[in-house]
């Protein structure tokens, strides 16, 4: 798989009239409730009109950082007419002057002048940093805003904040957009991957031009409408943690190559090469491949010599946070974010390196290496089906939590092209849940389930040889044991449930196939275990 | 070690007087600056003076489910004449005419009657659910409270609502503490963990009260000031969280015996009889035990018909998410949590059971048994190592995040009696913090890094072993990638800070031996891996 490319296919976002004309009939005739212009929310100045002499701009972008600047090029080369704008100005005229001469990019000197130059209903797009300044540029857009515009917040905010903005911006008339966006700059630049939800009334205006800067995948645009409020950051929340699950996945396969088998970058590189044409190419790989090749002036890997601490504080941890607020399983991401939180604390590891030695029975590799970089392969690609299995998990319960109707196939196909995960393994799962919508979990489908069954005896090999050769393999190792879990129909569960009992009287209900008189279904159950305790049941005290 | 005993050495506890003289002189005189009585927060009638006709009571405690019984009843054996009160008025009667008959102990039948039977300054114990009953219950005793009077909050509240009810209450001259309390029914009744923390002019008033009912080990009361605001009840939440991760392990030692090994329950318990002689020797290997052993009416197991879903809405959630929070690999809590969220999705487990099966290179256990089981008790103490010493590095960050001055050596001490993780192993805890209070890690003392080497092999043929035959261990596992990682001064995340460069403009720092002009020790660097990508770095996109 090659890494993004541009994709110039020029289509018609002129304005609100043809978006509108592309629309479903449903939305369109929920669109035209909000016929342009409405009344004002202010009385700032602003022209009326969609005249040759009036407002130019399809599209306005504010935040000029470089995902801001590349999605305003992409557009651009999209044929839509973008008003830029920067709170640090400067920065417009350079922008103007530079990556963005000769296009139809228009500048703007101030949020006043940026309204006044786009057309109605206006589309304005924040790529801002999440948290209080998406706040603090809605408060300032919306005196000179009318009924009917269209705010987008592209940054990674928080879904519940994107819930709030959409409830508040509705009693004020205003349209309100959360998507995700990922591609890094290159993706921003050439074809994202977009994630859009809030207001659905907003789909209309903007399924054009959103979908014409997407990336494609197979002639389909990496862009749908994911659903109400926040559920559009939400899928984006869940995208990177994914993205940290593959991400770690990989520091791991690579860790195990050059301390397990102790082979130098090229020959990993060389193996990633392999790779990428297999089952597991994708853009992570095929970026770690370059990496593993890139050499620093003298000649040696780059890579090797970069600080190995890890930042993890925004959207991958909101995913492992939000896994257990609602009780899902989701651990391969939970295992990454804490990966990092182990890196940073590199000052504490450097003085454990020296006082914490390898103690095993098996302190070098002794097996067949071309067979076990298959398993290696086979691990990976394994542990990255059960991440993605945990996601869907997740993201399927958030729907129930949340009331959204979260579109499955449509999220595989957002991810497929465009996005930092991108890769034929998600064909794979569009495929799955195309066929099968409601799919209860991805290994439940015949792709899925061969391909697991046929990647175990190398995984397991692989976490085992890892453990008694003391290469740490959080998320393979996490991994495996959840699958071993989840295809397990009695965990030791029981036993903590007795523990439970036993010492708090917490109760426990009885296996179905073991019911009788004295224990019934669904019953709680508290057994005195010692003859000493009370009878009484806990309801104070939740161990 | 065998289980909690009652523990009848009555002290004095009847005055505050008493109580202020065996304070420390600092705390005292703290304490005295509120002598009581003092102004009254309102109107509502209460005898002023503690004549012998006055109020009797020593303590109260308002809630009478089985935890508020049986620390009332374990007061009243110590000397104290506690007040008995709860919403549901018959629970009282029925208390006084049964379990509490011919005790110190009396009813109250309003909230008016239960301040009023109390001496000043009123020690007034809440053990009713956390959350809004606790708030609740605060504004209904406000009414009848004086300033100087200390309401304790014994139940599993999350810290932050202490913090802030500890400030809320201050303003009205209410000395606020929020205790933990651990040990379930028997530790309530006989003695268990208490770990107060809160408004600290509180303590001499209640030390002499709460040590004289606490567990007892080596003669040393499992009850010490934790510090302000929540802290007492953030250690009972960490201390819950450690709980949660040693049920796990020993659920996960319990499947591979069963499962792995094929081993009928009566063998696990003598397994578990041997074990609890080591190193493992604890309250809850004991009452694993007690359960291996515990048969129903029909000669079988009784464990083996519980229905194997935990839930895990509470403290151990908390704890995963703080950590989380504060950035703090504390993976072994987070597994655990995990496990119980894979539980309790058991009808899509038993489905999965009959799809997904077992695919490996070795289904059998072909070991020696007698090593093997050897094995497996190094790999549960080793675990357990591992999770403590993230235990404690967590309570180190928070105490360095908000504030507080945390005893390393009396939280150990604490836990090493009445409470449901009570152990041998907490001893040498608490003596390594004896030793260095300022100990950076468990695994930097003498006894726990010898400790943790002799572990070593066994343990990592067991985390090999499960996953070759196809018994998940998320607990063992991550506990050995999680040394593995720590002990490794350069862990692969190099790679990942390269990829988060390559598609982000994220940039990195070098590792400061690979420093030089070019590349300065601190510096954000970016290279244009492709030689495609722009030059400008991410601000605004977070991955």
């Amino acid at each position: 798989m090659s890494g993004p490319t541009a994709r110039l296919a020029s289509i018609n976002i002129g304005g609100s009239a043809t978006a509108i004309a592309t629309a479903t009939a449903a939305a369109a005739a929920s669109a035209q409730a909000y016929p342009s212009p409405l009344n004002r929310c202010s009385s700032a100045s602003a022209p009326n009109t969609n005249t040759d002499n009036g407002p130019r701009g399809d599209f306005g972008l504010i935040g000029l950082a470089v995902m801001g600047q590349n999605l305003i090029l992409n557009a651009a080369d999209h044929g839509a007419t973008v008003v830029a704008f920067n709170r640090t100005v400067s920065k417009v005229d350079h922008f103007l002057a530079n990556e963005a001469k000769g296009k139809s990019i228009i500048g703007a000197h101030s949020i006043e002048e940026f309204v006044s130059k786009l057309k109605k209903p206006r589309r304005m797009m924040l790529l801002v940093m999440a948290g209080k300044p998406v706040d603090d540029f809605i408060e300032t857009l919306l005196p000179f805003c009318e009924k009917g515009d269209i705010i987008i917040d592209g940054g990674n905010s928080h879904f519940p904040d994107t819930n709030r903005r959409a409830k508040y911006l509705a009693t004020k008339g205003i349209r309100f957009v959360g998507t995700g966006v990922s591609g890094g700059e290159e993706g921003a630049r050439y074809g994202p991957s977009l994630m859009p939800g809030g207001n659905e009334e907003a789909w209309p205006y903007i399924k054009d031009i959103f979908q014409s800067i997407a990336a494609k995948s197979d002639g389909e645009p990496c862009c749908e409408w994911v659903g109400d409020g926040g559920a559009g950051h939400y899928v984006k929340m869940v995208h990177n943690g994914i993205e940290y699950g593959d991400m770690q996945l990989i520091c791991e396969a690579y860790d195990i190559m050059k301390r397990g088998l102790g082979m130098p970058n090229k020959e990993i590189g060389d193996v990633l090469t392999k790779w990428n044409k297999g089952v597991l190419d994708s853009f992570l790989i095929e970026i770690t491949r370059d990496i593993m090749y890139f050499n620093d002036d003298d000649g040696t890997p780059l890579v090797e010599k970069i600080l190995d601490s890890a930042g993890q504080k925004g959207t991958g941890k909101w995913t492992a946070i939000n896994a257990l607020d609602l009780g899902m399983p989701v651990t391969l991401i939970a295992e990454a974010v804490l990966a990092r939180c182990l890196s940073s604390v590199k000052g504490e590891r450097t003085k454990a390196s020296e006082i914490l030695t390898y103690v095993g029975r098996q302190n070098k590799f002794d097996g067949n290496k071309e067979q076990f970089l298959d398993d290696l392969e086979q691990a990976l690609y394994a542990s990255k089906i059960i991440s993605y299995a945990q996601g869907f998990m997740l993201m399927q319960e958030a729907a129930k939590e949340y009331g959204w109707k979260l579109n499955k196939p449509s999220i595989a196909l957002m991810w497929r092209g465009g996005c930092i995960i991108r890769s034929v393994f998600l064909k794979d799962i569009t495929a799955a849940y195309r066929d099968n919508p409601d799919l209860e979990n991805l290994l439940f489908s015949e792709f899925f389930n061969k391909a697991i069954h046929k990647a175990q005896p190398g995984w397991r090999d692989v976490v085992a040889k890892a453990a008694l050769l003391g290469i740490p393999t959080p998320a393979f190792s996490t991994a495996l044991s959840w699958f071993d879990g989840y295809r397990t129909k009695d965990l030791p569960a029981n036993l903590l449930q007795a523990q439970r009992d036993y010492f708090g009287a917490h109760t426990f209900k009885i296996k179905p196939e073991f019911a009788n008189d004295k224990y019934k279904v669904g019953d709680n159950i508290h057994v005195n275990w010692t003859g000493r305790g009370g009878n009484v049941s806990a309801s104070t005290y939740q161990a």
